[in-house]
């Protein structure tokens, strides 16, 4: 049986919803509307635009192979019919219709469904903040605001930017700004790290150090209180603590789900905003379903309603959605929430929980730190990875993992892993025998990921008693009082300088000679044991023990993780 | 309680038990043997040794921070006592000794054990061919015969190489000689592709295509019969077909368990040898583990015992040996066979079951192909991906994924995180939803890994109809009768230079004018559709499936698959 589809939106999960639908029921026909004049854009690269590294705002609108995304296209290539510049301005469910209007000429008419899809999207949070509407400020959101800015950028007019929100599209436009055309460039962010909630206080610092050591300033625990301008352009940031130049302005502090629509037919949607749907992206009308960044979904973890605005859930749930209007039975059963953002050289990267997320979502939960070579010690091109898996102590369940490190790909390919099996609630010891591909190549025989469900494996069972570099900067700066004494378990000429810097406070010795040397190691003080990731520092803590030592730490990660969260020795 | 436990075998498994057991039981004791005087080395950097990426052998023997794995190292730091140049004649398990004989000196002596290791690993498939103790004839066992290939390369004595055996080691070994000392360099393989049963004909013959035009030649279906050398030193390779110069010869035929010592002592052993190990890695004697290349563990998808000679697996199950010593309940559930090889520029990589392997367990399999670019196709760093999904047609389990790419670290990125799930048995449902991070500098919105599932859930429907780029070429080339029409849905541009050089054969019709120009389609031949990666081809397809057309069929992985693959149109 022909039906016809309406869909409302034509960005991501619009196309793709009616795009899958159409070659399921090539009889059948689909009327896509979007309110703008633009459809079916690559949103995401806007920061890469901006940077450069995409030369032209019209490939975010191309497919791959470099036809232009546009109504001619859609019609040609997909049968797909589409509206543009046309607004849907209420949903009737009883008649099965959705009102339109023509957001240039202001006509208005109906358009019948048999089934609806609901794709408004996202609109960026508008902060209210005075002198907002100042140009060069922007929210990008779309290929003109991007235009808009490099256009600016390209004519010497901005010297300084600064960007408000510390989230990813605050950190890639930070970094776009200051990587290719060396602007002055600052972050103000609300919180007191870069991706609150995402990532711990450690895996932030250390992205954060990177980013500086590349020129981006930050600015954390501020708000801005107003934007001033001179002669209609901004100019200056004012928080409520300093006031920074600008002459460019981002303000990326999240985006919310465009759901009114919605919500006025009468749909189930999230207090906080948000079309509710179920599995089969159904919302609480069976005519009607929803998805992307206008939708709230489950989160395997928590079973807690999860708003993760992204492209690839946007397409994935897009092609769900396609499937059921055509009468499957596909099911999308929800997210973990994956993530990476890369940053100049390096990503940050994660899936599941972060420690706050679990300890918010009621867990009693820890997190451990692994720093190891992402591929064999002796293949030239290693790099250090650092590596965060939070835990439920009780159940031993792996509820999350994040990392920081160099090789992008290397990176976001142990957290996809993660990902894969994390809706099937793993344990740490199905982490520590994860198969990971092998050879020295791509990963050490003992792949990081091994390594780290080992570390917390051995932390659960209270042979590994560490701290991360957090945890040694609060033991190092509060020792005026000498209650610790610091070993540097690593050989002699690494050691050296550490000992020279800090006479009488930094001690040597090697893991391999502390069994002859433990009448050097004192009874009376907290020991804290250091060496260059963390292994040998573990070693030593387990000699200790077995001497009856009673107040033994080590530091998880070593001096890596030391010198990339930043503390000078 | 105090135990003493005798490891037998100091390269991978065994050192990673003795220390796990060492740190959880400070208080007893091991003594490790190993028949050589080397230990603890990653023999799988050997090749990278001979090419030149690792300049000294040394490094293959230290930790990550330059300490060397010795006598001393595993003493002082480990707490591990080792015996060297000692070699296991027999296990007593009745009086739980182990009879060992110095093979310097020849002088025997008995270790007491309470609880045994067996770790002998295994020794590469000796060929029995007629001058294979001239000199220059390698097996790349260990350290000191790459030392000998590197002085000889460095004295200028190697003008060409002849590898035996076309698997990880000897297209590792192919590579080193090929890439870093421009040495003219052959592969003879018995079968007829590289990786035979590991990867599909195509995924072979894609990386054949790549090798080759890094240099190095393949001589498939031959068998060699007999090195020839002048002076006791190798100079030629006489296959069943030919006569190959060969100054240096690598035999790569595999490698067998070393298992003798423990079917003497009664120990269960498969038929084709290797210990056999529950997923405690406990031998049929409670009291004996084994683990690493002598053992066999069980597939998790068959269900039958796997040989998976690999570094990594020997880490891993190493270190549930060392827990299980002191008395904790570690399990090593069994393998999927993970793997990936670096080659040149591109890598290729699997896991699970290729086609072959899935046919020759009893599956009613069926694979699919898809090329597809690794990240958003307006970054800049894109390259294409080639991956194939063997799933089981009745319950569309997922049963493996292979993989052919430019970006290694991406590649094994999308396998490792099928081969987390692989255990639990996903659907291809479960892939086409799989949580990939996203980020354009990472993957595309819809990643290609998804991608892969969707045209696995597509044929598996019948909806999609599709041949890889090895029917294409049988269609191709039997095309003499005029049976086949092919289609180009490409448009004009891109397909315009293949229609001029294949007059009245190839035609082009590009996707979106296909509606336009139905007539234009044979209905009395079959009609065999191409695009660039097989995603356009799929969309004509339907067109003409909906306008009745019956014998259809388009090609998956497009011009992009039939180009790696090697066919000239």
């Amino acid at each position: 049986m022909a039906q016809h589809i309406v869909v409302i939106g034509g960005v991501a999960l619009g196309p793709k919803a009616a795009c899958r639908f159409k070659r399921l029921k090539p009889g059948s026909t689909v009327t896509m509307i979007d309110q703008s004049g633009l459809i079916s854009y690559g949103g995401c690269g806007i920061p890469y635009f901006v940077s450069g590294d995409v030369s032209e705002a019209r490939e975010l609108s191309t497919t791959s192979f470099h036809m232009v995304r546009d109504v001619t296209f859609f019609k040609d290539v997909k049968g797909v019919d589409v509206l543009t510049l046309t607004r849907a301005t209420r949903i009737d469910r009883e008649r099965k219709q959705v009102h339109v209007e023509n957001v240039t000429t202001g006509e208005t008419t109906v358009l019948d469904y048999d089934k609806l899809v609901i794709a408004t999207g996202a609109t960026p949070r508008r902060l209210g903040l005075p002198g907002e509407d100042l140009a060069g400020v922007s929210y990008v959101c779309n290929p003109d605001d991007a235009t808009r800015i490099r256009d600016g950028i390209a004519k010497g007019e901005v010297g300084s930017a600064v960007v408000i929100g510390a989230g990813f599209i605050g950190l890639e436009m930070a970094e776009a700004f200051a990587d290719m055309w060396g602007i002055e460039t600052s972050v103000v962010e609300i919180t007191d790290q870069l991706m609150p909630r995402l990532v711990s206080p450690t895996l932030a610092a250390m992205a954060q150090r990177h980013m500086e050591e590349k020129g981006v300033g930050f600015y954390f625990g501020e708000s801005v209180r107003a934007l001033e301008g001179e002669n209609g352009r901004v100019k200056r940031v004012v928080t409520d603590k300093r006031t920074l130049d600008a002459d460019a302005v981002i303000i990326a502090a999240g985006v919310v789900p465009v759901s009114e629509l919605a919500r006025d037919a009468g749909l189930a949607v999230h207090d906080r905003g948000g079309v509710m749907v179920d599995e089969y992206m159904r919302t609480s009308d069976p005519d009607i379903y929803s998805g992307g960044d206008c939708a709230v979904v489950k989160h395997l973890i928590t079973g807690q309603p999860a708003f993760l605005p992204l492209g690839s859930m946007a397409n994935r749930q897009g092609r769900v959605i396609g499937t059921n209007l055509a009468g499957g039975e596909a099911r999308f059963p929800g997210v973990v929430g994956s993530f990476v953002v890369k940053l100049f050289e390096t990503s940050l990267a994660g899936t599941g929980l972060s420690l706050e997320a679990a300890l918010a979502a009621g867990y009693d939960a820890v997190s451990v730190l692994q720093v190891q070579l992402d591929r064999a010690h002796f293949y030239p091109t290693k790099e250090l990875m650092t590596l965060e898996m939070v835990v439920d102590k009780k159940t031993r369940r792996v509820l999350g993992v994040q990392g920081f490190g160099s090789s992008g790909d290397a990176m976001v390919g142990r957290i996809n892993a993660i990902a894969a099996i994390l809706p099937r609630n793993p344990k740490v010891e199905d982490i520590s025998n994860l198969e990971m591909a092998y050879a020295p190549p791509f990963a050490s025989a003992m792949d990081v990921l091994n390594s780290l469900a080992n570390v917390a494996d051995n932390v659960l069972d209270g042979i590994n008693r560490g701290v991360g570099p957090d945890g040694f900067a609060t033991l190092w700066n509060s020792n005026g009082e000498g209650t610790c004494h610091f070993i540097d378990c690593r050989e002699e000429a690494d050691a050296d300088g550490y000992v020279q810097r800090n006479p009488g406070r930094w001690h040597n010795i090697p893991q391999g000679e502390l069994r002859q040397r433990i009448n050097e190691v004192p009874r009376d003080r907290t020991v804290v044991l250091v060496c260059n990731t963390g292994a040998r520092s573990y070693e030593a803590q387990i000699i200790l023990d077995e001497q009856g030592f009673d107040d033994v730490i080590n530091v998880q990660g070593g001096m890596a993780a030391i010198k990339k969260y930043g503390i000078e020795l």
